[in-house]
């Protein structure tokens, strides 16, 4: 049985249990939110992992992507990526490995870490397709559900579904209204597929073939948006809630089959429409768990992109996006290497935790209120303690010389000290 | 006459002419906009500099913050931290040096750049009272004033007065129902002040006197926020909106003496009360121009702050907000060095940038519409020379060693050349 239809049986599974334990709920106020689809578990049946929950009430998580790409193909250098997603607290991971790696890559992951592991399995059938020097366009349904089978019995949480890529979105981004008209690799692998074969998306069209795959292992479907703006100046067009209108059916569809299902979503999304954005998901796709990338609220950040990101997942999440997927700063340039998955995190992090505080005030402004009592107190132990990186927080506190409790900064015309001679403090 | 003064008088000065054609718009809707206080332009009398407006309609502008501490003195370093600014687009330069190099570094720093100045002028006071070993409580206004007369002599372009900094605003931080009392420096010695004298602030006493002086040189007034909330959690607190309305009567008496004045803005505000703050500005200040630092939207954050202050500036700055202090990613653990200060207007630049593609996206959008046509073409050329830190970008594609048009993200799958492919592109 799939934790939704554990929930729906008005049943408290396990991983309930440990999930409701971590985010502070009852087991039976969580096990409601599963059953109304507005929270997932990820945990793939066949995996002993850490469930962690997505949606309504939950702390917002952050993924971060790791893998190999065909110009860079170094299974040691990704599994070190995976010790920094680690230490530095992203939720899940994704292993979006492309390249003839690709298989090693998600065996390794899978085996070396607790954390959710999510994947796009149309990667790992274009790699396939390309060995045999075949395009995409040669896919056929039964290689994709074979792959995805094969993923779900390694033991994958969740998968990256593009099912909404449609002939009829298709049809609008042919009209060339869009400065950037597919960013999504996969959504590009299906617009081409389409396009050569002259038919409807396959897995559109046999949809119900990957809900029993998904179902088998539990994998929770994140269903893509291959039609995301990838151009601050697209975000909202046809194509973009052409697909999403279809992801609303086809969510329904997957909970309708006990399968757990969210909603990915942009992009690159001008910070006036962000929360426009976040709405039209939730209303559209019956308040599913959305997982943004980004999003990024202008185009020019590149090399910096994890802050244009921050501020998009900020205002997304404190809107209601229930699950951040992280950029870094090799967004657009480069495949990134290690300090980038470290700065994407952190980046990443903070918008979590800033939206999180407007979700939930009671639950999450300890932390920030223990830190500012911390300076008060000029207690830089604490400081360190509760910063998102305490190594550079103690690394850079020290290196200032500063042996008295103020710091570089002010010195002694701190204000915590100036306060303190007129014994307010 | 300030240009307050010739705005009144219907007069375009040759400041407008030179703002309204870096602006865009007619010297006539902007010489209503300073007439109406909405806007104001800094630039003092005495200093040949690039004039910079700041306010209503007018680009979002950023200051970064320079400057020596008692801790770390150092006048070749503060230099090399203008050329920074200045390399990476700081609109002014905020001199905020302590210690016993601060007249020197301040005349140097007018010296070298065109980019407009501010002072905090009681650091000077604080600085001159230390070493005679007085404490600030033995300040005079005469020795204020002759300290401002000399720096606005000298050109400072704009200048920090915290001058509603009131024995009310003070009585409300002695209930104590703070966390973290008073973290403006300005703001503590002037609360240290008071309290040792038992008197009124003598800058609100006598800003009569500081008007004077301002108009002179045509000094902005940036009138502080001496009770800024340092901790998210004493955002909109009676301290702080008690100083707001002060702020706002002082505001209306400097323009009635052709003062240009603008007021400060906190701090720590959690995301969901950035906009609410920008409102109650321009409410109580009667639409005077906005400079904020920050907000920083966490606490925790340290080490990265220039993110978590991205995220409430961009907020802010789309709401309403003029002026971006920036803050670095040094603060609240040491003085910043010259990476900080690159990191910190750079995340300022960013948040800008994304308010102003929502304040004015006639205006402003084109930037990034360029970047996404770039991006499309896969032209790198332009990508790196439309981006915030061209060298940057070039190095990280140039690392990667990647020789085809596509990235080392995706190599051959991606989307773009996946779409060229079918003919799209």
């Amino acid at each position: 049985m799939t934790q939704l239809e554990y929930a729906r049986q008005n049943l408290v599974s396990p991983e309930m249990q440990e999930v409701a334990r971590n985010e502070g709920l009852s087991p039976e106020e969580l096990r409601d939110g599963v059953a109304r689809g507005e929270v997932v578990i990820l945990k793939n049946v066949k995996r002993n992992t850490r469930p962690i929950a997505v949606g309504k009430n939950m702390r917002t998580k952050i993924n971060a992507n790791i893998g190999s790409s065909p110009e860079k193909m170094d299974l040691r250098w990704e599994l070190a990526k995976l010790e920094v997603c680690e230490k530095y607290g992203a939720d899940t991971v994704m292993d979006l490995s492309l390249g003839v790696i690709l298989n090693d890559v998600r065996r390794n992951v899978l085996k070396q870490t607790r954390l959710p592991v999510g994947t796009v399995p149309i990667y790992q059938v274009g790699f396939e397709l390309a060995r045999k020097s075949l395009p995409l366009s040669a896919m056929t349904i039964d290689h994709f559900l074979e792959v995805l089978h094969q993923q779900g019995e390694e033991g994958v949480d969740f998968v990256t579904i593009h099912a909404g890529v449609t002939k009829k979105a298709w049809q609008y981004i042919k009209e060339k209204n869009r400065i950037l008209d597919v960013v999504s690799r996969g959504g590009a692998m299906l617009c081409a597929w389409m396009e050569k074969n002259d038919q409807e998306n396959p897995l559109y069209e046999h949809f119900d073939k990957i809900l029993e795959v998904a179902r088998t292992y539990d994998m929770t479907l994140s269903l893509g948006d291959g039609m995301r703006p990838g151009a601050t100046r697209d975000a909202g067009d046809r194509a973009q809630i052409e697909e999403l209108v279809v992801l609303g059916e086809l969510a329904r569809r997957a909970r309708a089959s006990g399968v757990q299902v969210m909603i990915e979503g942009p992009g690159h999304v001008p910070l006036d429409q962000v929360v426009t954005q976040i709405q039209m998901q939730k209303s559209l796709c019956d308040q599913a768990p959305f997982y943004i990338l980004g999003p990024l609220v202008t185009d020019i950040a590149v090399g910096y992109d994890h802050i244009a990101s921050a501020i998009g997942g900020a205002v997304a999440g404190a809107a209601g996006a229930d699950f951040l997927c992280y950029v870094t700063p090799a967004e657009h340039l480069c495949l990134p290497d290690l300090e980038d998955v470290k700065q994407g995190i952190i980046a990443s992090r903070i918008a979590a935790h800033a939206a999180d505080m407007v979700k939930n005030p009671a639950r999450f402004r300890g932390l920030d209120d223990a830190m500012s009592r911390a300076r008060k107190a000029l207690d830089w132990e604490t400081m360190f303690a509760l910063s998102l990186d305490p190594e550079l927080a103690r690394k850079r506190r020290e290196a200032s010389g500063v042996q008295e409790k103020y710091c570089s900064m002010c010195g002694e015309f701190c204000s915590v000290k100036t306060l303190q001679e007129i014994g307010l403090l």
